[in-house]
């Protein structure tokens, strides 16, 4: 059996350390292992398999002799790091945004869009976290009908704008408790001009404003859905818009997910059933026991979990539904780590001219 | 100049306390002031113009000589005493869910359609808190290009549930900071079995399920609004639908509002420029700026707060906002003082055959 040679790159952040803890669980037969990461963290130590691992400055010549590449320490890094780690022979997959929608690039959701893999010229790229759980989520009710129209809104929790949002956000609300003021220096966006507090409040911007008045992930979101479904021969008429809502949640993402499926003949419990039989997915939808989906039940799970499912009453087709996974795994970590199972399963750590 | 004697039931509660201020800041000659709570409450002191008035136990003979009653106390004591009152010649505005639906009973905001108060019968029902919000911000629109679909999902402050969630949320979140467990006793609904924790985290439930799996709020939302615009004749064609979500934000309700116009000639600029000169509306729209509605601006503020004006580009005539109003005011005391200003505008303090 092939064992490889893997390297974490941003192993010390947040999504970091669960790709450290994925990959530990997964089914990769690891023969050895390196940490990278920016000069700052360098020489910290982190644990695999109980074994202490010392943390590397990442250069280019850090990927010479490395297999696998799993990426989580920003666009700008990937960007320099990952066409070097690829000159030295390793297949990439990369979290960032860098590469995304770059053609060639596969953008992959396993159990969607896996076989899209053996396409790939060394660079894989993992969906933004928010686009994740809603195309996971719907994919299984697209294959059976058909969709013609979604219309999601985020409820995204802090982690997804790093660990340094994170920690703005508890200072701001143990501020707030002691009635101090809250000073905001992160977010939105740490590239933005402005900021301001999150604690007990709602940031209808993620990501910094394109042009056309859309922030950049609700960007994200319309453009790698259509990307991912691409390959369907229906999915070049899918509509997809989006409103990304910043919200003070630690871990967990909320969307409301308004879908208009092509055949009308679906029904709520029909659409539960398939729901409820994908692998991955979690029906969480009960309302007479009150069951559904919270970021706080989905936070540190693998699943992506769904439900208040219902028509529109007045719309024949058209359907609401409720999805939460955990940003930082579903939609990050664990996909990643994920797409590195198929790489390995079908054979494809090499390079593929 | 008439004057009136005016009574405030459930003055002791968030919402009354507001009605307090708000009246004093009002146009309403009032000639006494009488304060109405539960027998709990009672006893307790509060301020009108610097004069300390003493809470009474509310009782269907507290509304001899009342002109007019303004009404916070819950549905269940509005449907008990309101009626008293009107028997005894008060005009009651009332802010609860307990009359809205009736027929013969006006369901008003003032600025879209006042004009219905002239055919009351003693009861005015002022709307759920979410729904004023989001009429108000469509109203300039609907007038100007018509309305044929709305979709809104809703991020509602905790406030709404009362001041004991309220309460809830706030030891819930300092809990959550010293890592010790949090306990719901109250969210998401008292009257419901289960109690979940609505710190860092997301409730999408609002009030109790319906059999149709909608909740009793997205009902609300969808039912009123049909109902306030119900005198227009091209009305009766809106479709409307929603998804209600708490998050952890103590005032200031945040929607994302999807409408679908029935003429397709509207630009986002046009629909800007309608929501910046209607009255009590503000527009904060300047990405660039990154100018848009967040609650903790909104929160002690009277007006609706309208941003995030942009066209779904793949679906000609829809656009995309987002609306925030604090849910007290707005949503609550300021509506309701503003009904009372507009009945004594019209001289409609009276009972109507």
């Amino acid at each position: 059996m092939r064992e490889y040679v893997v390297a974490i790159l941003g192993a010390t952040g947040a999504v970091g350390h669960r790709l450290l803890n994925e990959l530990e669980h997964s089914q990769i037969p690891v023969k050895k292992i390196k940490l990278l990461a920016s000069q700052r963290s360098a020489g910290q130590k982190l644990k695999f398999h109980q074994q202490e691992i010392t943390v590397e400055e990442a250069q280019p010549d850090s990927f010479t002799g490395v297999d696998l590449v799993l990426s989580s320490a920003g666009g700008t890094v990937s960007q320099q790091l990952l066409p070097e780690a690829v000159k030295r022979g390793a297949v990439c997959v990369d979290n960032t945004s860098a590469f995304r929608m770059q053609e060639g690039v596969p953008l992959v959701i396993p159990g969607v869009n896996d076989q899209e893999l053996s396409q790939h010229r060394g660079i894989i790229a993992n969906p933004n976290c928010s686009t994740i759980q809603m195309v996971a989520a719907l994919y299984p009710i697209y294959q059976r009908w058909g969709i013609d129209q979604i219309i999601v809104s985020t409820y995204q929790a802090v982690s997804g704008a790093g660990q340094a949002a994170w920690d703005e956000l508890l200072s701001e609300t143990q501020a707030r408790l002691n009635e101090q003021p809250a000073k905001a220096q992160i977010l939105p966006t740490a590239s933005d001009s402005k900021h301001y507090p999150l604690a007990f409040n709602l940031l209808p911007q993620i990501d910094v404003f394109e042009d056309d008045g859309y922030t950049h992930e609700e960007w994200k979101m319309i453009h790698e859905t259509k990307k991912i479904l691409f390959n369907d021969q229906n999915s070049d008429r899918i509509k997809v818009t989006a409103t990304c809502v910043r919200v003070p949640v630690e871990v967990g993402h909320g969307e409301t997910v308004y879908f208009v499926l092509k055949d009308k003949s679906a029904t709520a419990s029909a659409i539960q059933g398939e729901v409820a039989k994908t692998p991955g997915l979690v029906l969480q939808d009960d309302p007479q026991k009150q069951l559904y989906p919270q970021p706080l039940l989905a936070a540190g799970k693998k699943a992506t979990f769904v439900g208040r499912v219902r028509a529109d009453q007045e719309n024949p087709g058209a359907f609401h539904m409720w999805v939460v996974a955990d940003n930082l795994l579903r939609g990050a970590a664990s996909n990643t780590v994920e797409i590195a199972e198929c790489l390995v399963r079908d054979d494809l750590v090499r390079v593929i001219k």
